[in-house]
């Protein structure tokens, strides 16, 4: 059992906090049986497991631990201040990971088509978490992080998710080589923009296309207005001219999905 | 000039990050000149502006010090240290302000009808500024905050909303009032459920109705469930089971809404 807070490993978790390491490392720290299992059952790469006795208190995290043994993956017992120290949670339930990180490269547009979102420089963590969401929510591929966004493997990223984060594909590309691509493969492009003169409802959605989106505070850049095939707007009737960008991009997302899909029962 | 740190209203500034000291006031900070000016358009009513020369770098900013002290509302000047200390902002504009909090009854409901959202114990002030952002892009008219909500004169649900905090109707009320109320009153209220099996755009939406939402966490309770003429939900594809709380509240909004409108033109 880990009883020193000098431990190499302890100090290691805590440094994945840090952007700077979690590039370097290609890892990243998760905690909470749900989110662990959903990483797990998605298949991704669970490097360690740091669990506290003193703190689990329900079977489901006890099974897991074991389930997770079982698959030799390396589960270390650690003291439960221990725990506690590098514990992101209010009440922790005694089970953390660090897991690799799964980058993919733009040319998964192609080769999984289907619906994806990308965004410019978008800012904050939890409206990342909360557009993961709803990526996942409407089957859509994955996401395109354009030039300096957040980490999707920040921790308010990752929680903000649900883990939704496990079940689509992650793609960060710069300006230039993302807008090099879609002329080449001549990708369908649906941009939004407050200036825009098209309802986002006005239009039929191709079942393969990539929404882009822009950044919180400036939106879509000029450059990348102009690979976009259409632009898109959503109406807004008040005295404030924009939406949240999690709530502009689930607007549109849900939109294209609905077009896409039969009601359900009454 | 205000330059000392410890000057009264200085440190009474600062007591209203606390919702204690916002609650016994009555009062709330906010910062920057666009949302001041927001709040000043609405006619909300500001109490005290505080400035700071050295800080302020537009004329937008400049101009508006100029217009609120036309309008003899106090405008204290403060040295560039001491408004730094009091501050929420990275790159702070040099304005600031204390408003009154406007709470309504219930009773609006019924005598200012239209699109409302009804909220169980929303605990994220970013959700919460979110949804009002919403409510006002759809030309809703207010939010019923039910029970122990996060508090939407938060400095950071008002940053989130945006300023459309000021162009909305909050109302903040106990469950069992809630119930007493719109039992009497024969509301029509629309709640949301991931058990419902009505989806979402499967029914036609009253233009005055309330949009019942329930917490991050745990949903809608019973006893909200019950006073509920529909209940409905947002079909869902993939692996997580739910949306984040602002953006499932902003999908069913703009449905309501889009039933309502025309399209924009081509």
């Amino acid at each position: 059992m880990i009883s020193s807070f000098s431990n190499p490993r302890i100090k290691f978790i805590k440094k994945l906090r840090i952007k700077k390491y979690r590039d370097e490392s290609n890892l990243f720290y998760i905690e909470g049986p749900r989110i662990i299992s959903e990483a797990f059952s998605n298949n991704w790469k669970i490097n360690q497991v740091f669990y506290s006795e003193a703190l689990i208190k329900d079977n489901f995290t006890r099974d897991l631990v074991e389930k997770l043994q079982n698959e030799n993956i390396e589960c270390l017992e650690v003291d439960k201040q221990v725990f506690e120290s590098f514990s992101v949670k209010d009440g922790p339930k005694g089970i953390a990971a660090v897991l690799e990180q799964k980058n993919f490269e733009i040319q998964q547009v192609c080769t999984n088509p289907g619906l994806w979102v990308a965004v410019d420089r978008i800012q904050d963590p939890g409206n990342l978490g909360s557009i993961l969401r709803t990526i996942d929510a409407v089957g859509g591929k994955g996401i395109i992080l354009i030039d300096h966004c957040t980490d999707p493997f920040d921790i308010s990223a990752v929680r903000g998710s649900m883990g939704s984060l496990f079940s689509i594909q992650i793609i960060r590309i710069s300006g230039e080589t993302f807008i090099e691509f879609s002329k080449n493969n001549k990708l369908n492009i649906i941009g939004t923009s407050d200036k825009a003169s098209i309802d986002y409802q006005a239009i039929s959605y191709q079942k393969d296309l990539i929404l882009l989106m822009g950044s919180e505070r400036e939106g879509l850049s000029e450059k990348l207005i102009n690979v976009c095939d259409k632009l898109i707007s959503i109406p807004m009737v008040g005295k404030n001219d924009s939406l949240n960008l999690a709530v502009a991009t689930s607007i549109c997302l849900y939109e294209i999905f609905n077009q896409n899909r039969k009601l359900s029962i009454l």
